[in-house]
């Protein structure tokens, strides 16, 4: 049907759904009508990018305005932030798998709610790269954890939960061959390494306030490239995992800063 | 000596350290000037929050100005805010250890440059209480994981280094004491169990994409309660293990919200 899954039927026998952190919900907000149209969602760490963005799907899409009137759908919040251009949702979700993961959840719950069709979910972010071009895009296949593992393991009560982390192959091709059309945008397919911390997770000698050997650390590189893995972040495995377990069609690309 | 414990030697070795995310460096910033005389840092999740904590101190401490003129000295990232009042650093986190991570690993790194001494750092956060009056405070004298275990565990690489989460027993009968001044403030001493997840992690049925029986989550809250947790969070383990490893005096209270 294209709808999303929502595996959770109590759900809908509630009478009013908060989606408290989006400062939204089912009683306060004609969710169908805001949102019904929706087709495609961006979701990235920081707000004033994701309003950038917003701006621009504005004018890509010759949308009235001159991009300088999108108005955060989630002002009464400061939690996250939202901006639509036509089809298209901007969101931020913060950093980190727990910060993306409450706004995934309720995200998928607005989408759920407005009962919105055939949704592409993609996260634009940053990311450090491992082995590549500085100014590459990685187009994530898989998300692994930091044992190489194509896995996310969800903390549900006491219970491991174990999803998988593939992300949409024909979708991630697709992206591929539009980065084709444009000259000088060096892009890639590969996995994604997702870690809970950017320090220490990431071993950064330069930013972490514990020591390790730079060799052990040169060695693990070497073997998560080995792996497949091509650059390293904090939010894919979450996304991957919460985009399969809901029949979202979703992919994360990322751009290696420098 | 009171000063901070940076336990990576190579920090001190570098020419330049960028906080990257707090948009301050030690090249950029004179940071002894800016920071060296702060005693007291107090953090919290949302950047509004933390914002009228800021402006409340400078109207308690009877600092110039009507308490409006605060100014986010981190206003060129939008990854957090920060605020000063006389002494006291008011600064946000975001959701989640991992974002909280990243910024107290960028503010104790801004303590060590800038020679602080003898200071106080304070999480003040919301929460789910367990078994408590609403509006309660808890005083956490222990963040314990879901297993209701006081440890923290942090990948280092791919390594698993485990930290104690036990916070500062002397700081907490403090506070407890401050509480007692104060007619109808209901403050407790506790555990505060520290979860990855605000929907699956903390077995939000109303809220969850996933499904799971009220019953087991109901005897699940039992066990915790019996050992010693009464209240649920987002932050308080990697805030601990972060304060014990670099030798800061810290406590993390939490407003158990209706």
């Amino acid at each position: 049907s294209g709808l999303v899954l929502v595996r959770n039927p109590h759900l809908d026998l509630m009478e009013e759904d908060v989606l408290y952190h989006l400062d939204l919900g089912t009683k306060t907000h004609n969710l169908p009508a805001m949102f019904g149209d929706i087709k495609f969602v961006c979701v990235g760490g920081s707000p004033n990018r994701m309003r950038a963005f917003a701006q621009f799907m504005q004018r890509e899409l010759g949308l009235a305005g001159d991009g300088e009137d999108v108005v955060d759908i989630c002002a009464g919040s400061d939690r996250y932030a939202m901006y639509r251009a036509g089809p298209v949702l901007s969101i931020s979700h913060g950093m980190g798998i727990p910060s993306i993961s409450i706004m995934l959840h309720e995200l998928i719950k607005l989408l759920h709610h407005a009962k919105c069709r055939d949704v592409t979910i993609i996260r634009i972010g940053t990311s450090g790269g491992l082995g590549i071009e500085a100014g590459s895009v990685v187009i994530t296949d898989t998300a692994v954890d930091s044992s190489f593992q194509p896995r996310f393991e969800q903390v549900v009560l006491d219970d491991v939960v174990v999803r998988s982390t593939e992300l949409d192959k024909d979708l991630a091709e697709e992206l591929l061959a539009c980065s084709r059309d444009i000259p000088d945008f060096p892009t890639l397919i590969g996995h994604t390494m997702c870690t809970y911390d950017f320090y220490e997770g990431q071993g950064r000698l330069d930013g972490a306030l514990c020591s390790f050997s730079s060799e052990k650390k040169l060695e693990y590189l070497r073997r998560a490239y080995d792996a497949g893995v091509r650059n390293i972040e904090m939010e894919s495995a979450a996304f991957a995992a919460l985009c399969g377990l809901c029949g979202l069609k979703g992919e994360s690309c990322h751009f290696h800063l420098l």
